[in-house]
């Protein structure tokens, strides 16, 4: 399975689940590497920072990688950030090797100057290989790296093997115009983009130029069916389904408990067995859990895929 | 007028309006103050980071105090954070002396420990005199200041003079619990809590504990709505209207184009002049207003206030 | 007086000085404006980041420019740096017009890409004028803001009125080796380039390339001295000098506190009558000062100016 | 081997040698541990941040611990900092079991409040267990994490088996002022202090209560022979040895390139092989590492330890 300059539609970010011990769940990976596929995801992105890839050890992160890939017929793309260039190559080549179709790579904290991240992915493509497909995360609210369209241009041209765009800057739909609006000066080579911050501004990102979603929102059937109306022009209707999830998107999209949310939802859905998360993290409250629950009670009105409850 | 710890409902964040050339809009000041109190807010808020404060100069600021407090039926409170506590006390006494209910001041964004924190409001109400009634603001995402419901506490029992906390984490809520939570448990006296953020989460707030908000969403009115029904004991239709609002506050809280979504709907909606913002500024593109046109067409649906074309 | 391209020597960066009560003290303001001449300065920057700017009122900032630059012999440079560009501008304008040399511009600490940075600058210089000569500041450590040497050749190239910079990187060698072999391969024009950093590597910046200092410790005749050494070709006397203060330099050079010591030191030179602060300050606990002053004890023993205990 | 709450002297962080081909260098290893010992060490701390810790894979850490605690005859302190709990646990127990006297925990950069690095440190020591003896990290410059006297404190407090602060604020001789006063008041119970920072202050922090040194500087001999000349009451005689070696301490101290030096100096001492880091690292000029031969060349007049050249 492969993902290209043209890959269109939602990437789900995938959690990993994990058993009350915090031992990886196997099963629940089984079960949410199928429900994204039904729900009409066109790829896979496990072991991203919402995956709680840093808790890992590296045979787990492995161990992951092969069941994922054993199992999906889309496009898996592998996490393999890491603090020294050798653990990232390692992983890298290990997961292509098992069948991924690619890696993402994003920036450490402390890179501040243009120069400074150019030159640090630089050595990431020489540590990964240069045959080896990945996707640039951009991710400023969370890394504090930002990446300006010109940085993201002077990647994209330096390295062939950068495929695609994880944009998840904020704000961020006039990065996608300048970034699409380059391309079509011919200053720019085509490039993938799909868009992160748990969907907040999926309702506009595609007329800005974005190919789709690279999420993990606990409805990515969601995701899907609006990217599909969006292809189609249907632009009220996308935005009439966008609006009835909005306050669950935004009540997910919480720094530092969005996960515990996400999880919540993927265990209400029936999809993982525990919303376990390894240490340490961040808890839902009763009082939180019961306002996620409102929610989709009240999405479930819109949207009978939110009916977890009788 | 006064405010105190018992107060409830909206304090309008005021945008400052300024003529084409940067001046200041003194007739479209006085439409504003009318507007808010017509749309129900039972406070007005000028001076504020929203208010681009920082840009003023000090016989600027006083002019701006003088004109509101001179015409507002409602309590003003003056925002008077600044570098140095001689130029805070200044502007303080001064508000005051001209009439102002209270005074809002903001950590600098270089504190970092919780005594750091509190002994920075010791000095500064040091500074203004325990004899002004104050507003301490708490808006981590901006300032990068963090307080726990502890360093909260702390200060609100050392200064009796602070009466209300403009609550503006993110995430908030488990903290407007702790807080309330504290009172009931008699660990804390009476204050006010009044939130901020845009109004992202208002949806929850008031049943956490909240008193109602603090912000310039450009539909008071909605707000003061919003906060009525949920004292109604109405939690449905209350979520009904917020739901209708939440695409375009949503928009409206990306960092740093905030302000002017701000003020191009309040200019929509004919209360400012100009949207004019002094320079370092950052303006809307003509993609990111039309989207902004968009989100009002779709909800003048559910809501007339918003039908602002014809 | 005027600066310019070649401008050579030690910029003293000017504390200012308050009486007991928190006033300025014109009569010490007049004594170190003197000394500064006296120590072999070829330049006086006031209202800077450690001269205490952002505690002063408007009017203050005049009064100070209005003592210095009509008692000064030498050049002298006004910090403008401020939030808006019209405060900006217009201390900018009345400082030029009172017969200031020019003016030195920080960016805000929000600023993160290349290309914010670029057009700050851009705005910066729009709005003080075209015609005003300004030293770039560069000070990563307090700013956040860091300039990669492309950065600082773009903003050098788009303003002709740029004439210095004052870099104050840490660490900061290379950038003046790569800023210097920039010019030799004719990428970019003539420009002063002066170090502050409390002068923690004067040792050897003349050697990368700079022409001297622009920082405030304590002993500016010490630096005056030092950089006539390296001009003389006198390496070894050079380091013998500075390694003689470098337990000084370093002590001074604590974020938050340095300022502190620094004007104590200057009130045990007898050049200023108080070390107050504006608040919000940091002061010297006795066991500090008692640090302080043993290092000056030691340093007498090698430089004789130091000897000021009898 | 143990260390306990009375521990003095000098802990060595060790830089971790590898070969050209980024391997481990076990040979160099074993040669550093001598080293540290015959330069009257006290203690051996391995794994650090300056140990490139976060760029070994999990049996490389192992492997290191192995080698250093079955050769040193001094207590051997591991490095155990991990995002993810279960990875710190299991570092931390392996540790033990092959003989090693504690681990060193430093609090993860995203720590704000005295809340949540207070509750970080229960997660913790609860993960690795309460009978493994700890160092308390406290590093804001680079971890951008500030712990007040008040917080280390409750930490020191909560946890019996935290036995040492290895203290490395900067500013920081407030600090142990103040935490050594707490214990004079009974507020606090006995535990240890090292300093780091490279040694930039360690001519003071002893007589503000410091009870020796943590830290990599490639002169741990004199870092040695400085404590023991302060614990033998000869002042002066320390300071002159401190400030001999302060211009190669300073240029050592600068972030980033600080360990390419400290691994030049420690080559040219002939302990380690090469001088290599694994990637992304930093990397010394030929510019700076003729300034750090220079400054070498230079010390070596008043302390013949580094004569390295003939």
């Amino acid at each position: 399975m492969t993902f290209g300059v043209a890959s269109r539609g939602v990437y789900a970010i995938a959690t990993t689940p994990f058993l009350k011990d915090g031992s990886i769940d196997f099963t629940s990976i089984d079960r949410l590497t199928d429900f994204y596929e039904e729900s009409g995801c066109t790829g896979i992105t496990i072991l991203g920072i919402m995956g709680e890839a840093p808790k890992m050890e590296p045979d787990e992160s492995r161990a992951i990688v092969k069941r994922v890939v054993s199992r999906a017929k889309v496009p898996v793309i592998v996490g393999v950030s890491a603090p020294g260039f050798a653990g990232m190559r390692s992983l890298a080549r290990d997961s292509m090797a098992m069948g991924a179709a690619g890696v993402m790579i994003a920036p450490p904290p402390a890179l501040r100057t243009d120069d400074q991240i150019v030159n640090y992915f630089s050595g990431a493509v020489e540590a990964v290989g240069e045959d080896v497909p990945w996707v640039l995360q951009d991710y400023p609210l969370t890394l504090t790296v930002v990446m300006s369209p010109g940085v993201i241009a002077r990647i994209i041209t330096n390295h062939p093997s950068c495929l695609m765009l994880k944009h998840e800057d904020w704000p961020g739909l006039e990065k996608i115009s300048k970034l699409r609006a380059m391309q079509k000066a011919d200053e720019l080579r085509l490039f993938s983009i799909l868009c992160g911050n748990g969907g907040m501004f999926l309702d506009f990102e595609p007329e800005r130029g974005a190919d789709g979603a690279m999420t993990g929102y606990g409805f990515p059937d969601m995701l899907a069916e609006l990217i599909g109306l969006f292809a189609a022009g249907k632009r009220d209707e996308a935005h009439d389904l966008f609006d009835a999830h909005l306050p669950l998107i935004r009540y997910e999209q919480q720094p530092g408990i969005g996960l515990a949310i996400r999880k919540h939802v993927l265990k209400r859905r029936g999809i993982i067995t525990c919303d376990t998360q390894r240490k340490p993290a961040q808890m839902l409250t009763p009082a939180a859990r019961a306002e996620v629950d409102y929610l989709l009670a009240r999405l479930a009105r819109h949207d009978k895929r939110a009916a977890l409850f009788e």
